[in-house]
């Protein structure tokens, strides 16, 4: 019915995570009709961040500048540093922008099941960045998953004979939670840590 | 937090039917991490629809190619003829494979309210490719709206002087649907429709 390459940009739009076929068809429609409006501002803007794509050396943030926009901005703190598993949970992390300091990316989490072991992921670089000092904070903002807190455990070994503190995320009832549909886990995470009312 | 390269490519992909700022930044991301499977096919098919993006002058429809794929097909039964207000409206009868004829766009619908005309609408040229001849049948596939059916009513009169058989899209109950959920207007037109079991 459309001809080959309306299919083909359909195909790969359907690929986009939270896209579908159907999505994808209908974004394709929206992208024809609007030439000037929607389908060359995505062109171009593709176009200049498939130009510029590069890992950050020294974080591990997808960017378009290296060092990343993160590691270059001179108003971070760099006493305190934020490792995480992916480059999407530096993102979440840093929309909030609580966190005032810089980023370390892991690559993924350790996992028996899927082979990963600590040389697989960025944890040497992590350590040769403590290593030269200058930090005073290292927090391991793993998932909350058994494999993102077996890795934090480990880097918390490793990280053990430097002169940092360790901390890590808070675990407990999300904003908004209710008791009735939380998991027994968080539960119990939010009993443990309870607080004084102040 | 990102580069400037990267926001303008979340709000352009932001900007996509079904894309929110929340999944267009995830979608990005996920860009930025398959470069050779996601960002390069994407980018190289947008280039090519870009490229080649017109609109046909027979039925206008949009498509790589004028005379569009559904004109050029040779298979295509040039006796019927089915109307529909919007390209989608096309792309969504043919996806279905189930008409075998050609199509018309009108580019719209008879509207007061938003002030949309006859002459407003691809009607003319409608009307010069039934006169031209070799039409048999033109399908009113209008919405099934009030502006939808007004429009078809108006089509109806101007092509009562050929002699072509005029026919419109059955209204009744939708494949799936439970009476119960389904508002007066369709129970009343699936009701009036009726049909003796076969």
């Amino acid at each position: 019915m459309a001809s080959q390459e309306i299919e083909t940009l359909a195909q790969a739009l359907a690929r986009l995570p939270g896209f579908g076929p159907r999505s994808a068809r209908r974004a394709v429609l929206h992208l024809m009709k609007r030439r000037e409006a929607a389908m060359l501002p995505l062109l171009r803007a593709l176009e200049a961040v498939n130009e510029r794509l590069s890992t950050c050396d020294m974080c591990g943030n997808v960017d378009t500048s290296n060092p990343c926009t993160v590691c270059a901005d001179p108003r971070r703190d760099v006493r305190a540093l934020c490792v995480v598993e992916e480059v999407s949970d530096l993102w979440a992390l840093d929309r909030s922008r609580l966190f005032p300091g810089k980023f370390h990316v892991l690559g993924g989490r350790l996992s028996a099941l899927e082979g990963v072991r600590p040389e697989d992921l960025s944890i040497d670089k992590l350590l040769r960045r403590v290593e030269a000092g200058g930090i005073d904070e290292v927090v391991l903002a793993m998932n909350a998953t058994l494999e993102g807190q077996t890795t934090a455990h480990y880097i918390a070994e490793r990280l053990e004979r430097f002169p940092v503190r360790l901390t890590q995320l808070a675990h407990g009832l999300p904003v908004g939670g209710e008791l009735d549909y939380l998991d027994e886990g968080t539960l119990a995470q939010a009993l443990r840590a309870r607080r004084p009312v102040s």
